[in-house]
């Protein structure tokens, strides 16, 4: 009689075999249980990513990496619309491609992967491409860790590109950006509307800048916000990892497809720059160093008030500090001293 | 006899009295202590950072806060001279004015007061506004942690005005964002130069952006240059923070004194609508709550990282993760597992 273990053993390398073989099926589980809070999925999802990167990392030389794409852009800029469009150009080259998507409804609703459907609804249908979307109810930090996660899987899975999507709230665009290797912001073609702009924290990230709907009677207004992006581009200083001439502002248009192959070529104008300088290999490395230390942070933070006495001793340090009787610094100590034994 | 204890406890009592009668040697002594790294002058400055917050907090109520503003600006972009007439100008108000500086010359040369009061030869003079440079060599990390307990201690003397002045390098903006009132950014009348861009993340904490030099031939330069400013604001979205109109791109001159007023009634402008809708105290306390975060987050690690061995643990599972044999949250998951007993 085999042990459960050993089945379970069996079931990761049997997955592992799946997902690697180009299994949509196979993906689409194993990314279920990257995604659950239990904690055997837990396992065993930490379990399958350790036998995916060390395959991923031996196959390295003949199959390159994804190339990682962010994609932002707050509700009504035609994000969708944008990536069925792009999707399609680019499965149209032959690529195929993994869309990691955020499904607006489902913050709402419930959400579904009819959502994304429905959102997507050609690019659902081509076998080049996988629509994932984000699992509804999600906290913001759980969807950032698990992206990672997920990424690594799509990766696995051997998709030449992956396109993570979020939803322009700042924070969530920080999370993304530490995770992708070109970043690009979808701007409506709205110009004068105060609350069209763009949230604060967003445009550092941005690499890429793309006013959407720039065609029929918006094309003029598309054009004008792509020069005003452009103008304000210029004010920020380049940054080490940015080939000449970028961050770009380009126009797009999901409709009549223009723009979207100029697009295609700036994102792999800057990942190939990238890739030559030898930025991309620094970059990951970074990302991940990055993502460890949050990590590590988080488990010791969620340690710290697991224990219902020093919860309650932070939560009574935190009001001290708040109210100013008390520094920060000061706190903190109180805080960690009662931690130890 | 009276035991070394007892006598410091005395010391820091008469210290704390000192510094809330206003005099300087005291708070520049008492700075000092905070910026100390021995642990018994921690200790000190914890207790008498203690002492004060708790005699403030009680004397709110006829003596208000401080109003907090931070400066920054890369170099070359007149921000001593621009402090020095904006001082001298809230001096000639009848306003004390605290100002925590960087001297720029103290990353190169080992860093002095004279630095700084060569820097600022007037104001250094003026017996209304005490200035005081940030220590040579002190880490970026270092430097910001100790900057919040300067400001409070700056706060308990009783300055009407605290300027904390940054270089431009985008974490010390974030850091210093977290802890004033009011954030203006300083930018020369360059233009067209790349290299005298904003870098990234620094204008999302901007709540006004002043453009210096705006005198004699550079008048309609710095003309254009606000103009150009203004228009990368409007992009933005206004933060539920931001009173209407803001924020603004205004013109100064240092040489002329042209345009101090103006910036000067936009500070109080932007401090007093916050006070007025309830957002002061609001901002205060969620910078001091996330100070404590970060503060009980930089203690976990640094105990983490004190035991050798596991010191030594982490850096294998950090190369692992950086190389992509392992994942960040697995990785994690090991380092913390470690430190159980």
């Amino acid at each position: 009689m085999i042990s459960r273990t050993a089945r379970k053993a069996m079931d990761t390398e049997a997955l592992a075999s799946a997902i690697m073989s180009g299994d949509r099926r196979a993906l689409a589980r194993a990314i279920t249980l990257v995604e659950s809070a239990r904690e055997d999925h837990q396992e065993q999802a930490s379990e399958l990513l350790g036998q995916l990167t060390t395959a991923t990392s031996e196959r390295q030389a003949p199959k390159p990496q994804a190339l990682r794409i962010g994609l932002t852009g707050a509700p009504g800029v035609g994000k969708s619309s944008f990536i069925e469009a792009f999707g399609l150009y680019l499965t149209g080259l032959g690529k195929t491609l993994a869309v990691l998507a955020v499904d607006p409804s489902s913050q709402r609703s419930g959400g579904s992967l009819l959502g994304d459907k429905t959102r997507m609804e050609q690019l659902s249908r081509d076998p080049r491409a996988f629509i994932r979307p984000s699992p509804s109810g999600a906290q913001l930090g759980g969807i950032a860790r698990r992206s990672r996660e997920v990424i690594a899987l799509c990766e696995a899975a051997g998709f030449d590109v992956i396109l993570l999507e979020t939803v322009g709230t700042g924070q969530s665009e920080t999370m993304a950006a530490g995770m992708v290797d070109v970043f690009a912001l979808l701007i409506g073609p709205g110009g004068g509307d105060d609350l069209q702009g763009v949230k604060r924290g967003i445009m550092e990230h941005a690499d890429l800048v793309l006013i959407t709907k720039a065609d029929g009677d918006l094309r003029a207004q598309a054009r004008a916000t792509r020069a005003d992006y452009a103008a304000a581009l210029r004010l920020l200083r380049p940054r080490e990892k940015d080939p000449p001439g970028f961050p770009q502002a380009l126009t797009v248009s999901a409709h009549d497809g223009s723009g979207l192959a100029e697009a295609w070529q700036a994102i792999t104008r800057i990942a190939d720059w990238r890739q030559e300088q030898g930025l991309t290999a620094q970059m990951r490395a970074d990302q991940a160093r990055a993502a460890f230390r949050d990590e590590v942070t988080a488990l010791l933070l969620a340690r710290l008030v697991a224990d219902p006495t020093l919860a309650e001793r932070i939560e009574t340090l935190e009001s001290a500090v708040a109210s100013g009787s008390l520094t920060p610094l000061a706190a903190a100590r109180q805080a960690v001293a009662q931690d130890q034994p």
